[in-house]
């Protein structure tokens, strides 16, 4: 089984208890205090897309990291909260199980998922042209990382500087990535990969600060059948920030696959410390 | 009172069930179906704003509508999920009464709160070069839209089409606006002014299709002290789509003070025919 199959593994609680699932915090896609977030979106968005009572696609989904998540089982709730003839809204829950007994909450989400149609189309964010993936070079993370090893990241431009040295002077990544083993491409991998840019704030600053997300928004451009259709291929990430005040910035990301396609758009706002 | 005070204000329902608020939709930011959704995204977080056991200041909100809000009264039911030392963690929901004498979903909503700290900070997004507000148009709405007179919206470029001909080239809108008559600038102001720009789709396709917003995030970039600095003053707004696809599209926006700073940046998904 792939590594990320395994990081979003749920298992449903039963038939009488539909909203319910378990799964267990992912060692291969360790980050510093805990998995990577992007792996916390991605359960939640599985969650749901597990769901008995699922209406259409994943549109949006917005997560908001309350704590880290430890090692071991987690336990996830998504309800259904209204479906609509075309869109359906939910509400999302992570758990562990505290030192009481009772159980903590780490992560709450909300998503829609909708019915996609045939409409006019007209994508006004071209991909911006950057080198192929074999021509960059490798992201510069350090070994010690566990996620980072999980994906393929090739950087076209605002890598992890090597100097942290307060030189920095943007915030403008671009990178093509994908899954480490390949992967074909779905609704969850694509909604980890939106957060899988470090801190704008290390890049600005080129200085090492404590920083995390706070709260993550992604927009789904594309349906399943496109999703597939880009395979085991790189997607070209963006990622920028618009500006950085009073502790937290805000980080924008767009994701297009390598036929051009903009399948994801993304938000984040980030904690910063100093 | 103001017509938006009295579009937000609710009315707790008391010490014993402190979660809970009343309040009654405003024909005074009527759109064509329901009141402006900056209202609703603005009631939202007022009952954050109105919680005895608030944290902090808002930093983002995530609102998703699921139905149109009726005239009359509505409950809203904000609950803290979780509070750390400097975040606090909220859900909300919008209810009204349905046939059946329950209660119908109309809106669901996360929201942060966050003490904010004083740190490095920068801006990357100034402010465009536009012309004074006197020296820009009264945007074109139609006068039976009871919200849009509710701001004094000075266009400088991306008004709604005259001519719904099918010629547009961009979605992009830069325009000045104030509350009407102006008052001074808030959290729940900034919120609902955050959602004041048309359907991109509209001026993309210079047509007039049907839309409606899905769900919407709001970052808030300033404290309550930078707000009030504001004071009456305008705001100048740009919103820009990133891409159309299958029935919906993205919209960005961001906010800025006549002194040029950056107080808040929105997105949302938006649902379109045709």
């Amino acid at each position: 089984m792939h590594p990320f199959d395994e990081a979003i593994r749920l298992q449903a609680a039963g038939p009488a208890t539909p909203d319910v699932f378990t799964g267990v915090s992912s060692p291969a896609y360790w980050n510093m205090v805990g998995p990577f977030g992007g792996t916390t979106t991605a359960i939640a968005l599985q969650a749901v897309l597990q769901h008995p009572a699922l209406l259409g696609e994943p549109l949006s989904i917005t997560v908001n990291f309350a704590a880290a998540v430890g090692p071991g089982e987690f336990r996830l709730v998504a309800r259904p909260l209204r479906t609509n003839r075309s869109t359906q809204h939910w509400f999302i829950e992570m758990t562990q199980a505290d030192a009481e007994g009772g159980q903590s909450l780490l992560m709450s989400a909300t998503a829609v998922t909708a019915v996609r149609r045939k409409t006019w189309g007209q994508s006004d964010s071209p991909m911006p042209a950057v080198p192929l993936p074999q021509d960059c070079s490798p992201a510069g993370y350090p070994d010690s990382l566990a996620w980072t090893q999980r994906y393929d990241m090739r950087v076209a431009r605002g890598d992890l500087p090597r100097l942290m040295d307060g030189s920095g002077e943007d915030s403008l990544s671009r990178l093509w990535l994908r899954d480490n083993p390949a992967r074909p491409l779905d609704f969850a991998a694509l909604s980890a990969m939106a957060d899988a840019f470090y801190p704008r704030i290390w890049l600005r600053r080129a200085r090492l600060v404590p920083a995390g997300t706070v709260s993550v928004t992604v927009y789904f451009h594309a349906g399943a059948a496109e999703l597939a259709r880009s395979g085991q291929g790189y997607l070209l990430g963006q990622a920028q920030a618009q500006t950085f005040q009073q502790g937290f910035f805000d980080q924008a990301v767009q994701l297009w696959n390598e036929a051009g396609a903009l399948l994801a758009t993304s938000h984040q706002i980030v904690y910063f410390k100093e």
